[in-house]
């Protein structure tokens, strides 16, 4: 316990120290929870675990769920399974919270993550009762040292009535230092947010605390959740090598340079792929402006492709976490946390001028996308940050196998059954096809380069043919409205989104 | 002669003084014209007419078009019926034009107006041949003084190859002094844009000219278009006073003052009405920092409620330019003109935490907009800032009327046509019915706010039939697919998007 108490230097708290139990006892029904974590890094364990055990128990009660993002050690799962979830915002990435927030069973509020700690600050969500904040440590004069994210920590710190603290044991204590907390004041009276190079330090290196909020201390030992990306596979190197062949050509056209510009990659394999990807390529001295660093950014950062890295949470599988956090010293100054407040935030995307690679579900062939609404209805995960980015980068990419399900579905359709992005936002979609450059082309000329570089060679042929009934009807955007969904519902009901030839079970692709 | 030329104080130019007809000869098939001029303010005029006249005479050339945004002095509707344009952007409301671009006449990119100046900056749309600004006058250091609007003028300055200035002796000369011009490094390079609140000024008098790449000085004598805006009616007075119990409760829960944030309002008839609804409030100390600026504000700095007005044009009724320019001492020290990728700026907007006021044309059960295409299809004036504010602002609000055509059609729908702004950045929808606060509510708390608030009541129970019968497929956004746009479909083909009793000609609200 000694030992412990050495990571909670602030002497005023160290009568705090209470059991998960205890802290968990503390919350009510219809109360609202700010909880650490970001992308399984970092989250709040031991408290929300103790929380489902009273439900487990029994006890009927419900909670508003704020976090940075989706949350690892199960506890989106054991929060949606024990049924006290009320609301929940602003992302998840759970399959049985999935099926919840589909099912109704419980309130999904999809945001933009720079947009959570704007609406906390400007008092329009409801306020958080209690933040509960993973820590590997309280410094001497209040600072708390966050773990492996940083997410809305400072944000649910400084908004929150009460703080628990979880101080992690199981973390590496290495982390102290890599972070940099920063809080834009309340809109209008605030300055400029002063970052002009991603590694730059804008801040302190933990969240300033209140200490009279600080109602517990937990003592916890588990390591985070590791990362679930599956390796690269020929379809995502073939989308990697597009890419670059891409970037290749910005290059050859003066408009950027082999060190390129800070890279933003989300969340997921194909996105960590494609940033894989570089590796072997002529591209150096790359820097990273991004909201999650995966398993991508060390390899980078290992074969010196990538000189920094800041971001606002580390999500590595178990492998890379023990390299990572066994060698830290070769990357603590080449990384820094941020809120996701400013590593998402639209002023310091469009300031730094980030080439941005997110995943798509599905893109049309006007260029919108669907990044998180399965057939326009079902969530999947949710927006996160990338219509932060995709908005205000420089070069917005979206990335996406052109088919999934062996063919059944095509991941260029008509008419996006949901829009998460709008044909403005979207510069270049890219799929193991090849890729389309979509800037400053009109809604007309976007359709031949997306059917012919982007599409499967078996969907082409369906594409064009409502492209060219639509045409007729004429427009700025030609539409055959009582078809635009008709790919979806023909993969409801025949299991297929490829054209049937009536009265047989072929479709026409075979023909 | 001599009396002109004192407005042409740069010695350097006085001998480029030529034609409007020599300057039009310059203009070669192929080539990419900047023009200045926003919302029908402050446009080139002599040399785009000269330049039609050549067409009329007979020859055949296409150019690009950029402007800052919609031309006045019929250029947009000369250009469009003499068939010599390739691409137009990033905005228009010319019914002509708009007739050539949704029957393929032309190309259209419909882009955030903060955006265009970034495209290029980047290099990334065609490099302008020629930029052709209207001024009111050339300092004698070489800036050029814009006349009503700044617009894209400034990046069209920077980044054209060759530049003509028509000076207008029909515009005020009162309006030197009251521009701010400033233009962001590329990205990458720059710092933060220094403006913290929307009376400073941040920049130079006039844009910094290259006098090498002018290549001509046109003199002009032909004042702006006149506004359009038809003036409020019962409707928008509702919509005014529904919006303005809207800010109240916001007083009420403390979360604005009575000085609330900047206003932007958004060009149109509709929020120019909603605006001039704040005369005879208890709102005081007003701000305003949007991209246009319209009778309405005037009529607000009259009434003393208005005390600073930022934008990047000044588009007014023919008697509100007499009054204005008549009594320019009055407004002078309350105003000032920025590029629109300053009134535009998402850094700007979000740190200023505007209230945003747009335009919708329809809006869905699920909060989103579409303000730009005519049953998904054809195109009315383009996105214009309403996605810069919109995203970006502290409150995105969207105003539209709940019917259209003597009640055929519903502007609250099961599903837009087309998306602009997602769920997402629409915090607070406002029709004559009423409105609907949507801030941190998901998708399906949405759904009754908006049609019991907003819908008209001829077709509330037609939305909860299409909601309920998409409730029971489930889903975080609840949609028959098959049905989505099936409102649309009925008024192509029924003229009315009420739902006819099969069999008959009555439709169901009647029965």
């Amino acid at each position: 316990m000694q030992e412990k108490l050495e990571l909670l230097k602030a002497p005023q708290l160290r009568d705090r120290v209470i059991s998960a139990e205890e802290a968990a006892s503390w919350i009510e029904d219809g109360m609202t929870l700010g909880l650490s974590g970001f992308t399984r890094a970092g989250d709040a364990k031991a408290v929300p675990t103790a929380l489902v055990k009273r439900a487990e128990a029994g006890e009927q009660f419900k909670v508003n769920v704020y976090t940075g993002a989706s949350l690892g050690s199960n506890i989106d799962k054991m929060f949606a399974e024990a049924g006290i979830v009320n609301k929940r915002l602003p992302f998840q990435a759970e399959p049985i919270m999935r099926k919840e927030i589909n099912t109704g069973g419980h309130l999904f509020v999809d945001q933009h993550l720079s947009h959570t700690s704007e609406l906390l600050r400007a008092d329009v969500i409801d306020t958080v009762d209690y933040a509960i904040l993973e820590a590997i440590s309280v410094t001497e004069d209040g600072y708390l040292i966050p773990s492996t994210s940083v997410g809305n920590s400072q944000a649910f710190a400084e908004f929150a009535d009460n703080i628990i603290i979880e101080i992690n044991t199981a973390q590496p204590q290495e982390l102290e230092g890599v972070h940099d907390l920063y809080s834009p004041k309340q809109q209008g009276e605030r300055g400029p947010i002063p970052l002009t190079k991603p590694d730059e330090r804008i801040g302190t290196k933990g969240i300033p605390l209140d200490l009279d909020k600080v109602k517990g201390i937990v003592f916890t030992h588990q390591v985070d959740s590791a990362s679930t990306i599956v390796p690269p596979d020929e379809e995502t190197e073939m989308m990697a090598n597009h890419l670059l062949d891409f970037l290749r050509s910005e290059v050859k056209s003066g408009r950027l340079t082999e060190s390129l510009m800070p890279l933003q990659s989300g969340i997921g394999s194909v996105a960590n792929a494609v940033l894989h990807g570089m590796i072997n390529s002529e591209f150096e001295n790359l820097v990273v402006y991004s909201e999650v660093l995966q398993d991508a950014v060390f390899d980078l950062i290992d074969a010196e492709k990538v000189d920094f890295a800041s971001a606002c949470s580390l999500t590595l599988s178990e492998e890379k976490m023990e390299q990572v956090f066994g060698n830290f010293d070769k990357y603590r100054d080449k990384l820094v946390l941020r809120p996701q407040e400013i590593s998402n935030h639209p002023e310091l995307i469009r300031r730094l001028g980030l080439i941005a690679i997110n995943t798509a579900l599905e893109f049309d062939i006007y260029g919108n996308v669907n990044s998180t609404h399965v057939t326009g209805t079902n969530m999947m995960n949710g927006i996160g940050g990338s219509g932060d980015f995709a908005r205000n980068s420089r070069i917005g990419i979206f990335v996406t196998k052109s088919i999934a399900k062996g063919g059944d579905i095509s991941s260029i359709v008509p008419f996006v059954s949901h829009v998460d992005h709008t044909e403005h936002d979207v510069d270049v979609v890219v799929t193991e096809q090849g890729y389309a450059d979509l800037r400053g082309l009109a809604p007309r000329e976007r359709v031949p380069v997306i059917i012919e570089n982007c599409a499967h060679p078996m969907y082409r042929e369906q594409l064009w043919e409502y492209y060219n009934e639509a045409l007729e009807r004429g427009g700025q955007t030609p539409h055959v409205l009582e078809k635009a969904f008709s790919w979806h519902t023909n993969f409801k009901e025949h299991g297929t989104m490829r054209q049937m030839v009536p009265g047989t079970s072929r479709d026409l692709s075979n023909v």
